[in-house]
């Protein structure tokens, strides 16, 4: 999966160790501050440039905003995408806390900023945990002091598992990027499970590199790689108060990015999300299997995500993918309510490259073999719309009983 | 529920025995054709009228769309809103069968015509099962036969049961309408669970009334009532390719329907339809609990609506609300990934009139009452928007693990 992406001419694209600190200018420490009732385990990291790097953001679209979005998109727009660290807490959402919730996501970025010599606006922040409940700032404050106390390269991975929430496992990945004019490197985590405590579904990604990037070719770079990527996964259709995705720029490798570096830097960042998305959707609450949908022969991009999209949100389509049944007649009954136009009789739809549909009629003759390749731990659904040249890939789940067990057991 | 229909003033509505076949000038035969395996089990059903009826459908927006519903919409078109009957099996969906599909479902509307003496043009056709499987059309073509030649009247329970598929209860209701220019009777029955067989969900609704209707006054009032009843339901957020929902108006009971009785009509439409509505939602698949979720102060009824059809789709919502877990949180994010604008801060979130979230705070000193309200069959969800004067209400289900082993199980 992780080498899906295509390759610029003249640039390679290499994995490497070290997570989201694997570019050089990037410090992390993560700890224990006390969010989480379970002793020792890890609740708040620090992510720190040596010196000041270009930053970029994406939010939740969602119009109930957690408060560390909300200062996270002031700072980016009052400093236009410098800073110098961004903070990250675990076990509290600080969503739906009002007045006070807004004062505790900016004394998290003050104490960093006291802590590192800079700015509060040079800081963005994120949180990721239960709704509606309060962060026990005093103690949060103190951890924060603490870690940027304790800040150092190549420690990403315990920056990983800090933001970790119901995860079954951390997601980091990163690479190193040639290309003719000199190389750098992009490391990356992200978490994002389903519900959290049980409470609701928060996705954060971080990404960092030491590629030379302008705030606004950043931003840029950042928008058009989460497009096919943490934009294009779903787990159950929800989207959360907190979502959010960072990327930080030091500079540190020399490269400059340009127009023409443009597109390696593009694949670069394809290259650490790509595998993380994924690992959000394998990950996520309940799944056994991980569903990609490709739509094809669209009119449009956008129309083939929406009948992509529909397809791997359907309870019909999931349930179906669960229990290893070939269900075509789920998949066209999806395609045909996305609110997308198009004729069905020149349809056709595969599972694992099987020929299930076309012409209108079914082909249950090879409905064993899809059952089949039904079992593996991947599923690709591809569907064929007849219209256009267009495609896109939606990457979901299936629906298990124990999501309905994860979410449906009562607070305690 | 059944009587939160606001009746006419010097209308009044009392519910009567006899389901579809109540009001006069209607006959109805059921049996066992041999579409559904298991022997005698009714899988045929013909509603026939003494003369002639107005008649009015509404259908599937999918874009695969079944046969039969080609071929009603081709009729309806055909004779402008007038037949004589209409012909429903169970077992077998006549979808996604081609041009052979097509010819199935007009031999079903010719076989009756011809044991009726009418045109096939005045014959509707339904079905409901598998989809993807022809019709066994020589013995549905002999049951039919048989079926007109013991039509009665008074037997519409028998063809409440041949529309079930995997429903767990018949559905029919029937009203007598009292108005000040006479009276005039209305009888319904519907079908519809979820998956069937386990296969793709379908709604069928069948309405009968012995008033005297114009069709495009007929086909008016099935539109305007089925907006706040079979239009306002979900199971599972999926749009079959055979949902349809007819009505028929025998004009025996000598009550001419005009616009000052126009409101009669619909107030016992709305009254035989809301307690088949709900009993869908309430025998959907792994139901265990209906929710209705309202939406007030909102600034268009489209907008409520959409806020409410989101909270009653979101598989959080219907999680937590299975696990009797009073969690608001969910309610909000869900509200607001609906894709309507409103200020979050002036939203109020109810559960069976427990106030749970306000002011963008969260009221859980009051979650222990609300989770107790909960355990109850039937739960309301009550959102204020702040915003407008519009409501509306939308009817859903909890998701249970029955659900997923339900629609996981491989056919056989």
């Amino acid at each position: 999966m992780a080498d899906l992406v295509a390759v610029t001419r003249h640039t390679s694209i290499a994995p490497i160790d070290g997570g989201i600190t694997a570019p050089t200018g990037f410090r992390s420490a993560a700890l224990h501050c006390g969010i989480k009732a379970k002793a020792g385990a890890l609740d708040l990291a620090v992510l720190a440039v040596d010196t000041f790097a270009s930053m970029a953001g994406l939010f939740t679209t969602n119009l109930a905003q957690a408060a560390p979005v909300l200062v996270s998109k002031r700072h980016l727009d009052v400093t236009r995408g410098t800073g110098c660290a961004i903070v990250v807490n675990s076990g509290c959402a600080n969503a739906c806390t009002g007045e006070e919730g807004l004062a505790n996501a900016r004394r998290m970025t003050e104490e960093v900023a006291s802590a590192l010599g800079c700015e509060p606006e040079q800081v963005l922040v994120a949180s990721t945990g239960v709704i509606g409940v309060a962060l026990p700032i005093d103690r949060v404050a103190a951890g924060i002091q603490e870690a940027c106390s304790s800040l150092a390269h190549g420690r990403g991975s315990e920056a990983a598992q800090a933001i970790m929430t119901t995860d079954p496992f951390p997601k980091e990945h990163a690479v190193r990027v040639t290309t003719p004019r000199g190389s750098f490197s992009i490391g990356a985590m992200a978490k994002g499970s389903g519900m959290i405590e049980p409470n609701m579904a928060t996705m954060l990604g971080f990404i960092a590199t030491d590629a030379q990037v302008a705030p606004a070719m950043l931003q840029r770079a950042l928008a058009e790689s989460a497009r096919d990527t943490f934009n294009a996964i779903t787990v159950d259709g929800e989207c959360s108060t907190n979502d959010s995705l960072f990327a930080m720029a030091s500079g540190n490798s020399g490269v400059v990015i340009d127009e023409e570096l443009y597109p390696a830097l593009l694949d670069g960042l394809l290259s650490v999300s790509r595998p993380l998305a994924l690992g959000i959707v394998r990950g996520g609450e309940g799944a056994t299997k991980v569903i990609a949908v490709s739509v094809y022969d669209a009119n449009t991009v956008d129309e083939a995500r929406q009948v992509a999209r529909t397809i791997a949100n359907s309870p019909l389509v999931k349930t179906a993918v669960h229990g290893a049944d070939p269900n075509w007649g789920r998949i066209v009954a999806a395609a045909g309510r996305a609110g997308v136009r198009f004729d069905m009789q020149r349809v056709t739809v595969r599972i694992g490259g099987i020929l299930l549909f076309e012409n209108g009629l079914p082909h249950d003759e090879s409905a064993a073999r899809a059952a089949e390749i039904l079992k593996r731990d991947t599923v690709d659904i591809e569907i064929s719309l007849g219209a256009g040249n267009a495609s896109a890939t939606i990457w979901g789940c299936d629906l298990s009983a124990e999501y309905v067990r994860i979410n449906g057991e009562y607070r305690t």
